[in-house]
C-alpha cells in the first residue's frame, strides 16, 4: 500500500514592512502552503513573493481568506453576514488567483483562516457562505478540519474536500481541537508531534487528552508556521514520515 | 459611415455603510462601468452589487483600482514603487474579476483611478506598471486618456487602448485637462457638454479654454458621476448623439 | 418641579469623501452629540467639523467610540480582549479630546457605540473593560442604557453615569431594547415617538411591546440620526416637550 | 562648560500581531522616544507597552505622527492637504497623549515621521499645518532636523524647537542628508558613527561627503532604530560621548 499526506503551512502572513515567520525555511519542508490573501495579513507584494517561492519549490498554492481584521490577525470572531463572509472570500481569493496566474500558477485549494476557520466549524450559515464562495471559484478545493460536519456539507455542495489534521495541537475526545486557552492545546516537541502524525496517517488514530484515542482520516497535516518549533517539528515530521515510506506530496 | 461611440462612468464608489454617487440613475444611461475594486473605495458588496446591474443593462464592465487611501478617495498622490503600484492593480482587479466571473461577467477594461491615473499620464514608471499590470492579466483594455503617451506605450507592449474623452472638463490648447483648481476645469451645463462630445465624436476635435481647438480621437467618453449633474449631462449627450445618429455602444 | 432632559444622537459618522446622516439640520435640534473617533466612523476632519458645530450650538460634546471596523459602521460584533477594548477607547477618546481641546472644547461623556454598546450590556468584562477606559481618562461621563447592570458597576467605579432611554427603539417587558431584526423593532411614527419620550420623562414609563408597561429612569433620550425620520421626530419630540414645559439640556 | 545630548530613536512601531525593532534592548541605551501614533505604524496596545516602557527608564516620550499609510509604513510621499496634515497630527497625537495620561506620564516632543519629516523640510504648507497642530496641542516641543527652515518658522510660530542631527546618515555639504537611494546614505560603522556624534556634539560640525564640513547644532541625535547596527551603534555612542563628559540627557 502506497501511503502518502500533504503538509501545509500558512505562509506569505507579514505585511507592508512588517515579516511574520520563517517563510524561507519552512518552504522546503511543505507541500501545501496557506497565502494570506491581504485581509488578515498579507498585501501584493507577500504574496507575488510567496506564490513565487511556491511555484520554485513545488509547492501546491493555496490561499487563506480572513476576515478583514489586520490588527487582528483575523484571530478575534467578527460578526460577519452570509453575504459579508461569501464576498470577502471571493474577492481575497480573486486577488490571489490574478496573481498566481500573473506568475504562471493556480490556486488549488481554499483554508479559511483564524477565527473564520473555528466559524466555519461552529456556525452552519458561516460555513455555507465558505462552500457557496469556493463552489462560485469553480475549482480550488475546501481544506478544512476532517471531520466535521462542513466537510459533509461541502461535499453534498459537490465541493472537493482536503480534511485536516493537526500536528501540534492536542485532541478532545471526541476529535475537536483542546481549545487554545487550555495550557495543554498545543504540542510542543517535535518528536511527539511527528509520532502524532504518522499515528494520524497509518493509522487514523490521534491521541486525545485523557488518554483516549480518536478516529481521524487526513488528507493533509498542518503545522502552525508561527510555532517556535515549527521548522524543527517539521524537520522531525518529514524525518518520521520518511522512515515509515509516506509519501509527502499535494492532496490534490 | 456608421458613428459609434462609448460612454463611461465610475460605480460602485461607496464603501460598508456608505453610498456614493447615483448608480441606479447612471446605469441605464451608460455603455461601460469603471467600478472600483476596494482600494480607494468599493467592498465586495458593491462589487457584487455593481456587476450585477451591469449585467442587467449590458453595461460593459471595467476595473477602476486605485491608491490605497480610502480616506483620501484615492484622489491623493502617492509615491508607491513600481511593484506596488503592478502588485496592487493586479490584486485588486484580480478580486472583480473573480466577482464578476462568479456572476457570470468579465472584466473586458481596467482604468485608473484618480491620482494614479494622473499619474500614469506623467510618470513613465508608473505608466511602466499600470501596462505591465495590465499585460499580465491578460485580457482587459486600458481605458486612458486619448492622444497621451501611456497610449502609445501600451500600445508598444502589445495592449489593446480605448482613448478615453471628458465631458464634463475643460481641455488646455495641446490636449490636457485644465487642472481641478481652475475655475474654468469643470463643465457644468448639460447642454454644453453635449455639444462637446457631439464634436468630439463627429469632428475629433475639442474646444480649448482660450478659444482654439485641439484635435482628439477617443473610443469612450467620461462623465464624472460625482458631478451634481451628471444624469442631466448623460441624459443630453444621449439626445444629442441619438439626433446625430451616433451609436452608444461598448468600445470593445 | 423643573423637569429637564437631554436629547443625544450620533454625529460625524461620515468618513473620507462619504458623508452620513443629516448632521446640518440635526445640530439644533439635540443637546448632546455623540462624536465618531475613526474607528467605525469619522476622521480627524469630521471630528473638527463637528466639534465646532457643537460649540456654535452649545451642544454637549460626547466621544462616540467603537469597534475598529468602518465596513461594518462597528455594528458587527468583534471579539476585542479586556486590553484592546480599553486601549482603543482611550485612543480614540483622547484623538477626540485633543481636537475638542484645540477649538476650545470639552469632551464632558463617553458613549460606546453599535455592537461595543451592545457588548457593554451583555458582557461582564467589555463592561468593565469599558469603565477602567473612562476612569482612566478622568473626566467624562459614561452615557449608557439605563436600568442595566452596567450603570450600576460604573457608579461603583466612582464614574457619573448618563441614563440613557431610546426615541425610536422598542422595549420588552423587562426594560430591554427589541432586536433591530425584529419588524417591531423600530419606531417610525414622530408623534408616537414624541408621546413615549413625554412619558420616559415625565412619568418613568416605558410602553413595552405585549401591553404593559416597564419603569425607566433616564437623563437622556437618543434618536438615531440615520432614522429616516430623525428629524421629523426631533422635531415632534422638542415640540411636545416645550408643550409640558420640559426644558432640553445636556444631562451634565 | 557642561556638555548634554540627547538621543533619540523611534520604538512603539509593531502593529497588532507585528513586532518591529529592538525596543526592549533599545529603551535602556536612549533618551527620548518617539512613538508611533497609530497612523503609520503602532497601535494603542503599542502605546500602552511603549509609554511604560519610557517611564520605567525615565526616557522622554514623544509622539511620532506619520501619514495614514500603514502598509507603507509612512515612508511613501502622500498628498494630504494642509486640514487633513493638522487634523491628523492632533488625532494621532491626542490619542497618545491620553494614553500616556492613563500612565502618568506626558508627551514632550512630537517628531513628524518618514515622509512626513521630509516633506516638513521640503514644502512649506505642510511645515505650517505641522507647526500649526504642535501649536495648537500647547505643551509638546516640535522635535525637527537642525538647521532647516522649519526650526526658524516653528520659533516665529512660539513653538519650542528640539534641533536633531543623524548619527546613521550621510550629510551633504550644504547640510542636507544624503538621499537614501545614495549608497554612501547611511553610515553603518558604529565607532564612526560615534565619532560623528561626538564631534557634532562638542564641535557642532559634521563631516559630509566629498570632505568638507559643515556646521550643525544639536539638541539631540537620532539613531534610527530599524537599523541592524542600533544596539551597537547606541552602545559605542554611549561610550565616546562618556569618554568626553557629554551627559546623555533629554533635550526638555
Amino acid at each position: 500500500m502506497m501511503c502518502q499526506i500533504d503538509l501545509n503551512c500558512d505562509l506569505g502572513e507579514g505585511y507592508g514592512p512588517y515579516s511574520f515567520g520563517q517563510d524561507e525555511e519552512i518552504i522546503s519542508l511543505i507541500s501545501s502552503a496557506n497565502i494570506a490573501c491581504g485581509y488578515h495579513a498579507g498585501d501584493p507584494q507577500q504574496m507575488f513573493k510567496t506564490v513565487k517561492m511556491c511555484l520554485e519549490h513545488q509547492v501546491a498554492i493555496g490561499a487563506h481568506p480572513g476576515y478583514p481584521d489586520l490588527a487582528g490577525f483575523g484571530r478575534r470572531s467578527m460578526g460577519l453576514s452570509y453575504e459579508e463572509i461569501r464576498g470577502s472570500i471571493i474577492y481575497q481569493v480573486g486577488g490571489l488567483m490574478a496573481i498566481a496566474g500573473c506568475l504562471g500558477g493556480q490556486v488549488v485549494h481554499i483554508k479559511p483562516h483564524g477565527a473564520l476557520y473555528h466559524a466555519a466549524l461552529n456556525n452552519r450559515s458561516t460555513a455555507a457562505a465558505i462552500i457557496e464562495a469556493v463552489a462560485l471559484l469553480k475549482g480550488p478545493a475546501l481544506m478544512i478540519m476532517a471531520g466535521t460536519k462542513i466537510v459533509d456539507w461541502a461535499r453534498e455542495s459537490g465541493l472537493r474536500v482536503i480534511e485536516e489534521g493537526f500536528a501540534d495541537r492536542n485532541y478532545q475526545t471526541r476529535g475537536a481541537l483542546v481549545g487554545r486557552q487550555d495550557p495543554q492545546a498545543v504540542i510542543t516537541d517535535p518528536r511527539e508531534a511527528a509520532a502524532r502524525v504518522l499515528r494520524m496517517v497509518t493509522e487514523h488514530q490521534v491521541d486525545c487528552v485523557g488518554g483516549e484515542a480518536a478516529r481521524v482520516t487526513v488528507d493533509t497535516v498542518c503545522i502552525h508556521s508561527d510555532h517556535p518549533q515549527a521548522v524543527n517539528m517539521l524537520t522531525e515530521i518529514r524525518r518520521e514520515l520518511g522512515r515509515h515510506k509516506v509519501r509527502i506530496t499535494p492532496a490534490i
